[in-house]
């Protein structure tokens, strides 16, 4: 094949699909049940609840200081599933390439990928890849829907929050959104930020390990951020969540990125964070674990579940005082995932 | 909500995102699963072996005679998932939307999509949106990712074809690509051409009762058509594949465009339509199961499975002579699906 752009016929499901398929893909992604290329894939799938995630990744620009499209596509889904305190176990991966990406770009992503499935030791299954013309889809958008095995006596949910519960944050705020805020308007900043894109579900498999029924909630801040995750729990859980502003650890380089662009930290995306609300009695071994992992060395406690101000978000501020923090209105930024 | 079009807010997590959630998607979505609106769903999934699928919808025009972007999506994936002989069980969605869409469109297509999946008896169980600004997508794609539970003991798949089999068509071919490239282009024939899009897991699941191991392959002749998913069975079973031209069913109204605009009906999309290769015994029996299913009226023997021209697919023509069928090369229409 001496194409080096995509092609319509790349997408039509005949000779070029098939030739597609295995100059890139066969060459990243070997998982006994993809290389069958039925148009779906037999899996056996450990016993179990199951938890299930999907997510299309439409970031924009594709490649961007600590990842790309691919690997995001990879980490955020596996971090979705595992969310539920579950084991991820496969993932299918669906492309929409417009006519003309070349086929370099697309070869980097497909290995990064794979890089990415393997670190989060989760299995590419089944695949589809879509061609449309130039100019009607942007480069690439990439779909991975995910499933996760439940360990038995898990319910881990955004409703479980209870007063007195401690709430974690697995480290910094705001490196993916600024990551790609700066590579999309090409601004350099003294120090580059990078996307804190990664697999988080090493992490969750030691806190679930470990502390079982006493991990209540698990999330991930990514589009709204902070504040919009922490606004849901208060509104699923029917409890106030209070945080506290110094508590929340944010680099340098993005305070300085926020002031500059107007953004706030509270409501930028992350993609390899995660907020856990834990048993009081828990939230010591648990804040152990977190630092512990790969993921989560900047792991602190920013909070507490209480039972006045149900449905709400206080932020202590480094003043002393406390305001109202409500879910992200309008657009800060599209396209961040 | 006032507005009547997408806005890029619709996408960005924050209150917005839940205004459309809750305008539209709840409105016909309501699976206990889905409405906890946690970033994945926890389900508990019956035991056994599962086959899973992915697709990305980027059909052109969205609305077309006989469906929609919206049933084409639940179709196609709930087809792709049965095919291996399972029972579809719950599909994901996920869109990416383009600034400025009416919310009319999204509605109809949403309730499509609701009706679509209560036909199929599947259940949606998460979904995901995303919004990209003016231009960098036309109008609306979907995913769906769906799992099925295949009973004990089937094995269906295109490397099971056996010397003998029979192969069995479910009804006329070419009516979807027919119908999406007269609505495309606007051309009318004397007849309007109606897509065959429609759910088959009824009619797989009755087959799969009766005959259970007698079923070998079952195939969707999606993009590619009859001719390519025929290839498909002869290269991964190296097997020949023998079929007789006349006993292929095409509606006069779809041979007439066809000749108009230079169409082979053998590679034209199909997106309600299969072919089964079952034991040569079980070949009567599974053709008036097929018949007697509302989607399988026009069914019929179309050809068998011989050991001569291994990987081969040879049609005998109606004037007597044979020719070798290949797998489509290039692309007669994009965005077909």
């Amino acid at each position: 094949m001496k194409d080096d752009r995509i092609l319509l016929a790349h997408g039509a499901g005949g000779k070029k699909s098939s030739e597609l398929t295995e100059r890139i893909f066969l060459n990243y992604f070997n998982d006994p049940a993809l290389i069958e290329l039925n148009d779906m894939a037999v899996l056996d799938l450990p016993n179990g609840r199951v938890s299930m995630s999907t997510d299309t990744y439409v970031v924009d620009p594709i490649f961007f200081p600590g990842g790309d499209i691919g690997s995001l596509a990879v980490h955020g889904t596996v971090n979705d599933v595992a969310m539920a305190g579950s084991v991820p176990f496969a993932i299918t991966v669906a492309f929409v390439l417009e006519e003309g990406l070349p086929l370099n770009d697309l070869d980097r992503i497909a290995g990064s990928m794979a890089r990415a499935a393997a670190e989060a030791k989760v299995r590419i299954v089944t695949a589809d890849t879509k061609v449309v013309p130039r100019g009607a889809a942007d480069k690439l958008f990439i779909n991975t829907t995910g499933i996760g095995i439940i360990p038995a006596g898990i319910q881990i949910s955004g409703k479980s929050a209870r007063e007195g519960d401690r709430i974690l944050l697995s480290g910094t705020i705001g490196d993916h959104g600024i990551a790609i805020a700066s590579a999309r308007e090409g601004i350099e900043f003294k120090t580059t930020v990078t996307s804190d894109s990664a697999p988080l579900n090493g992490m969750i498999g030691e806190l679930v390990d470990a502390l079982g029924k006493d991990i209540h909630v698990l999330r991930d801040p990514t589009r709204g951020g902070l504040a919009t995750v922490l606004s849901e729990i208060a509104s699923q859980s029917s409890v106030g969540v209070e945080v506290k502003e110094t508590s929340i650890p944010v680099r340098d380089a993005v305070k300085g990125a926020c002031e500059l662009l107007g953004y706030d930290p509270l409501y930028l995306a992350n993609e390899g964070k995660l907020v856990a609300v834990v048993a009081q009695n828990a939230s010591e071994r648990a804040l152990e674990i977190m630092k512990g992992s790969k993921y989560g060395q900047d792991a602190c406690l920013i909070g507490e579940i209480t039972v006045e101000n149900k449905g709400k978000v206080i932020l202590k501020t480094a003043m002393g005082g406390k305001r109202l923090v409500d879910k992200l209105s309008g657009e800060m930024l599209p396209r961040i995932c």
